[in-house]
């Protein structure tokens, strides 16, 4: 059996990278993949303030950072789609769109996608107004009024961490009741500059200058204009793990499920960065997660000599 | 009760930096204590080759830019030994050499020191052949003969790292059997790379062109010249904890016991860094860790509200 590669990557954000940076590090034969531009969530991310080593930069030009480290150490990179992943104990078979593969470990950081509304100007204006990450974007927004979209517990402690730097923080929220924890939501009462809109739905964005400028609600029936110039999407995320559902290593809603050194349940299977279900989805957790799957992986291959 | 600060971090490493980025950003008003350079281990750290989105840099380089990272940010940093913390529950007293000072919270990212050999020269080849990271440093000596010094399981775990970038690596045992894993002891014993010399100290360290160029070490009475351009102890670490020794939240050697979300036992304490017993200590496991920490505290402050 002809072995391709020590490991295969799947996917090329700050967890992906990462464990290929420490496996290249320790001489270790591996391969990147990625189906879409590197990077991961960073890439469509509009400025990233909160990345230790890095000032202030737009998320594009982060994610080139990082793939630039791994072109120069000279890591074997390649535009493809993983389909399938079939494990055959002593080694695994990776099938993409364009060819199969085999390896002795893969490490799996496909990520996950953030669930946006299917409004007018909605995708056009990621970025640019529109975000899945108070943490990440909120700071963009300071003394300003924002908004965020959704009533269960993430959307609202959120609304919360936006309550800390924004001006007003309006929750938009589709039904009559808020969905998140009972603490959550009276934290958010007691807040002044929280304001939630009840069975109210976004009708479209507005574009001001490349950015978004105001928000089109309806609130049971009525029609009218918001003042807000960031608007936070919380109705959920889609893991990437379509090409896993014949591994026995997901939760019921798609995510990986880590165990110790984030090994998962298959022997030389690891997982890193948002695809794992876990409390906070930040680039540092991400790399951390991608140098441990590296570390762990590096530990059990060394082991089968 | 006047509170000076929100949160005071202690230590300006990877954690607390990464920590102070977080807490700056959620417009929390905190404070950074510390005692040596800023950057913590990587300021000891010869080259970091490892840390994404930053590419091959001196460690005392990316140290002054996580440091100017705060400064641009305006985070109030302060050069100053932290002496003894006192839990007053609803706030804690931060007794330093120069002041007294109150804050809401406190994070403790005081880190480890890595033992060193007390021989000749062990002091001034820091990072200049002396390393205390074979992960971090081992890249730097590919196709080169290496000396670890230690017996135990990390040092047995860092010499089978090494087996596979470098051409020989000496394991410098000081008695007649190495004290680590069973497992570990097999799989060195398999690697034809590494030579294990029993019974053998190190006399002294050679200096050649401001580098360590070669090692004279003492078996079983016979003194020689090892030819070895690194050598890589693992003779244990002292947490830097001294200061924390009247709060319960120490294990019997010293680290602190971390629990969820960088909690410690003690409310409104966190923890992160190399200060926390853990499985391997990396940079991008610290700066996670600095970030868990502060979300945790924002959360726990604004519960309070």
């Amino acid at each position: 059996m002809k072995i391709d590669y020590d490991v295969v990557i799947v996917g090329a954000g700050p967890a992906g990278i990462t464990a290929a940076i420490y496996l290249k590090r320790a001489k270790i034969n591996c391969l990147v993949i990625e189906k879409d531009t590197p990077g991961g969530a960073i890439a469509k991310t509009s400025i990233v303030e909160n990345y230790p080593g890095v000032e202030k930069i737009k998320g594009a030009d982060l994610a080139m950072r990082f793939y630039n480290q791994i072109k120069d150490l000279q890591v074997p990179y390649e535009y493809d789609e993983v389909t399938e992943i079939i494990d055959k104990k002593d080694y695994k078979i990776i099938k993409t769109k364009k060819r199969e593969i085999t390896s002795k470990a893969v490490i799996l950081c496909p990520g996950k996608t953030p669930k946006n509304l299917e409004k007018e100007n909605s995708d056009k204006l990621i970025g640019k107004g529109i975000s899945f990450c108070a943490v990440c974007d909120g700071s963009l927004y300071k003394n300003e009024f924002v908004s965020v979209v959704g009533g269960g517990s993430s959307a609202l402690e959120e609304a919360l961490y936006l309550s800390g730097i924004c001006k007003k923080v309006y929750v938009l929220n589709r039904s009559e009741l808020l969905r998140g924890d009972k603490t959550l939501v009276d934290r958010v009462a007691k807040k002044k500059n929280i304001e939630i809109l009840y069975n109210t739905e976004v009708e479209k964005f507005n574009i001001e200058n490349d950015h978004l400028g105001s928000i089109t609600i309806k609130t049971n029936e009525e029609v009218k204009q918001l003042n807000a110039k960031a608007c936070f999407i919380f109705i959920g995320y889609i893991p990437d793990t379509n090409f896993l559902k014949t591994l026995d290593i997901l939760d019921e809603k798609g995510y990986i499920i880590k165990h110790e050194g984030c090994r998962t349940s298959i022997k030389y299977i690891y997982a890193a960065g948002d695809v794992i279900k876990k409390e906070s989805y930040q680039i540092v957790h991400a790399t951390s997660e991608g140098a441990q799957a590296a570390i762990s992986c590096i530990k059990d291959l060394s082991m089968g000599d």
